[in-house]
């Protein structure tokens, strides 16, 4: 065990310990109360009460306290082995504990103790209270009795603590950068977009602030995709059951396909997947080996069904516009063209501000399509990519689909946190269940491999991944407006209209706050809205043909010719910044 | 009447006159022969029949032998009134014309002659069968007595007919010229699209070469959009079957609509129309009238059900993209918003080579949501945004939607066939029934009035019609392939690679044809291919560094050097040519 190991099991039992000492807080104040669980979780703990009345947002300080009275106690966990019998005895007033120790085999239970307070736990935990160092009581949720609605509804605390207070501090903060940043909020706050309840959950509106930000990505991604060999093409969004079936995503993925259309009497669903359309194309034509490889990309918005409650903003959703493509290959093509889409993903993902990321290789499941030797060869050929890219990667065994191996790369946000990226994924099995071929040099026919690959996921999740790693504050050639003239006084009106016009005329996103309002309300207003540059124009900037920039950081560039801001806001947008 | 309508009126009478003269050739081939009706069509006339053997195509010469025999005869035509008895009589041994005395009503009917032949017909006929002039008989098809898919079904024949061979000759020219650019036809050709039986009929999967034209179209579509004042939007495809009930899009068009999907106990319908999505979107805040107009376009894809049997190509779909906008105004704005819209939609015409267009301005129709004064106030407000235009048009009485009165621009290609264009409808529907408003100058809340608009109707039909119009040679900036490079021999490959390059670095869309084939071949396929330039090199080409340039109209331009081709391609491109 290394060192990193040990300290995250001494966490675990500060955690444990500390959902203990929670518990037994939570006792003296409300005497009668029932436990049910309290394990620990990812930077904390929590535990499930039945109580007497409901937790309100104030009762956390008052439980707190009770804690730090334990702490300072001191009073050391001890444990203890029972048998069944005494177990029961000790719990006689536990219904829930009663209920656990009823299905745990018949042998000897352990129990610990400290204070008041005794549980049914297998340890191990830390040997006094007073080892309980930072932590911090973060909320209150219903959760039913072993996760089934039929039960009770419990009340659970959640709770995070860690080695010291310097660490219980970062924490917080990181968690409040997070907040801040949540793209849900700042979907609302910036009018990026909007879910309703009418339309459906899960399926998004993009207002003309996150539209433009998505049609600037669209249409770098053609330009980028065309640079790069690929072809663009348009496929519908239904299409009939059959093909599904044909393709074996219904048998695989019915739970996830919205339920069949009758059309004339013959069932159509809303495509979960672009790659049959794709196939059918393909398959228009007899392709020569010459032809290969054919790329193949298309914005293919498709839909798929998720829970109500998993849904979360825009970061998983019912409908979604997939960045996708599929290469047509021979086998000897295959190596390059892998080569091609990671040399692809990685630009992407550096143009837009992601550089830190990892590289999986998810190799041959238990169930998998195709021969052994087939996905030995597959698996070889992604090493070799991987390999003559330098690219550092770990291998994830038995990750891979059913239909082959696969490359993902999985991407750090500002914050740390990680979001998939692009995957590029080789695939044996559609090739095979449509009879896709081309004929080889010596006029036989030969089945193509096929590559399923985006660069950004989903154009939903991936706006959701940018708006929280930029905490909205887009880099300029994305931001929804550019730059806001703010005119001093309305007699400066006229020319801040006059330097907006010459802005859009280049091609620039450009605004005129003319609201009658004071300046500084106005240069408040657009540091919220995370716009670039602020061009605040009074009688200096009227006289002499400039504009003073500030930026959203707050920092003051002073004035500036057009010319000159010009050049430097065009800079900073031909650079992709 | 004026000279259009005397001959217009002489013409139906001549091919009203063939369809009884072709019945009697046919009856004289086929002693027993049961008659339908015979009426005037578009061009020319049908007869339907209930014969003993389907007809074949060899069938017609001999029955337009049989014609032209009994037009060298002259025969008169006469008539007679007769009694319903009478006419019982006459047509004893006629079941369909028995079934057509039974429901007229009480009183004499018209029977016409010539020679052998004797029809129930109101005429007007010409005097003698000598009067028929130029007609030929183009095809037969099956069809169900009147119409009835319970009753027989009788084989039609269809034949044309002119005053003169010459008029005769140049209809003829142009059905094979619209067959020769039947966007199907050519669809197929030029690989542009296809339509899978799969998949299902009516949806179309966009092929490399057909989906670069429609992004080149969307992509300038875009950019004329926002610099016009519009913002881009996108909304899903999907949404609760309760929206489209409170927008009244499922009372009215039910039929049209698909039958709902069932996700977590509530129903769903794939979206026939965009505009509730924009109004949930305009709904996620309070608007001031400082805000209006808002114009929000969006690329959107709609499914609608058309009966498989009305289908047609690209021209009559299942799924199409709208090149839809909503914009939300005051009332007093509306006459400006109604000019922009027209100018945009003729701006649109022009760059896509339409300079043939009609305007129809539909007015209030019997049934009509609002008031009279409503629609009464938008029609004036209609009128005078194509006088101040200074736009010819036609009033199309009641025609308008019952939401309100519209503009469309009919426009016609360079077969002078009529083509569905930009439409401009003004809406009071919606606002009323989703209670969209604004804060207007005195604080209070006003209605908005809605525009519906789309300026090439959808990607579908307007890919149709261009391809159509251009008999699928695509002005430069268009082609999907702009221009081929043709090496004479091997040795001049890497010549011509090496330009194409530099043709790719420019953003213009070149391939080299390294085929091991014949220069005149490629040349022959290139052209049927309608590419703008070919680009042929040799000896001559790689020692003087130019390209010899073959247009696809077999014109030769001769050895250009590469910088000036690029210039002439370029200002094509620029110039939308």
């Amino acid at each position: 065990m290394n060192d990193q190991g040990e300290k995250g099991e001494k966490l675990e039992k500060m955690r444990h310990s500390a959902s203990h000492v929670m518990a037994e807080a939570v006792g003296s104040l409300f005497p009668g109360a029932k436990f049910g669980i309290g394990p620990v979780i990812e930077d904390g703990f929590y535990y499930d009460f039945d109580l007497p009345r409901p937790l309100t947002p104030d009762d956390l300080p008052i439980i707190e306290k009770g804690m730090r009275e334990i702490i300072a106690s001191d009073s050391p966990f001890t444990w203890e082995e029972v048998d069944k019998d005494k177990a029961r005895r000790i719990f006689c007033e536990q219904p829930y504990k009663l209920e656990l120790i009823d299905e745990l085999p018949d042998q000897l239970l352990t129990i610990y103790r400290q204070g008041s307070f005794t549980d049914l736990c297998r340890g191990p935990h830390v040997e006094s209270t007073g080892e309980i160092k930072a932590f911090k009581l973060m909320s209150t949720a219903g959760a039913y009795w072993r996760g089934d609605e039929h039960r009770p509804m419990l009340q659970r605390i959640y709770g995070v603590a860690f080695e010291t207070e310097d660490e219980l501090g970062g924490h917080l903060e990181r968690l409040a950068e997070a907040a801040r940043r949540d793209h849900r909020r700042l979907g609302k706050e910036l009018d990026l977009y909007s879910i309703h309840e009418e339309a459906g959950p899960g399926l998004v509106f993009w207002h003309p602030k996150g539209a433009v930000v998505r049609h600037i990505i669209e249409e770098f991604w053609v330009k980028e995709h065309i640079k790069r060999g690929y072809e663009i093409v348009y496929t519908p969004h239904i299409a009939k059951l059959d093909l599904w079936k044909r393709s074996g995503h219904w048998e695989l993925y019915h739970d996830y396909l919205y339920s069949p259309m009758d059309v004339e009497g013959q069932e159509y669903i809303i495509k979960p997947m672009n790659c049959p359309g794709h196939i059918l194309m393909y398959k228009t034509r007899i392709r020569s080996y010459r032809e290969l490889p054919i790329r193949w990309a298309e914005l293919g918005t498709v839909y798929r069904y998720e829970r109500s409650g998993v849904l979360h903003g825009l970061a998983r959703v019912r409908g979604f516009t997939q960045d996708d493509a599929h290469i047509f290959c021979r086998p000897d093509q295959l190596e390059d063209e892998v080569i091609g889409v990671l040399e692809l993903a990685q630009f992407m993902m550096h143009t837009f501000g992601f550089s830190d990321y990892e590289v999986l290789l998810s190799t041959r499941p238990e169930r998998y399509a195709g021969t052994i030797e087939v996905w030995d060869e597959a698996t070889r050929t992604l090493e070799r990519s991987l390999a003559r890219l330098k690219l550092p990667y770990m291998v994830d065994p038995g990750e891979g689909v059913f239909y082959g191996p696969k490359i993902d790369i999985k991407v750090r946000d500002a914050l740390g946190r990680g979001w998939q990226g692009p995957t590029t994924q080789v695939d044996f099995n559609l090739p095979e269940r449509f009879d896709v071929n081309y004929i080889a040099e010596d006029g036989r026919e030969r089945r193509v491999v096929m590559i399923h690959r985006t660069v950004l996921g989903s154009m939903e999740r991936f706006f959701a991944c940018l708006i929280e790693h930029y905490g909205g504050a887009f880099p300029v050639w994305l931001a929804p407006v550019q730059g806001v003239m703010i005119p001093i006084a309305d007699r400066h009106l006229e020319y801040a209209q006059r330097i907006k016009g010459e802005l859009l005329a280049e091609g620039m996103r450009a605004q005129v706050d003319a609201r009658p309002e004071r300046m500084n309300l106005k240069i408040r207003e657009a540091e919220l809205q995370k716009i670039p540059y602020m061009l605040i124009v009074g009688d200096n900037e009227v006289s002499d043909s400039t504009v003073s920039v500030r930026l959203r950081s707050g920092d003051d560039l002073g004035a500036l010719s057009l010319q000159g801001f010009k050049a430097m806001a065009k800079g900073a947008i031909e650079a992709k910044r």
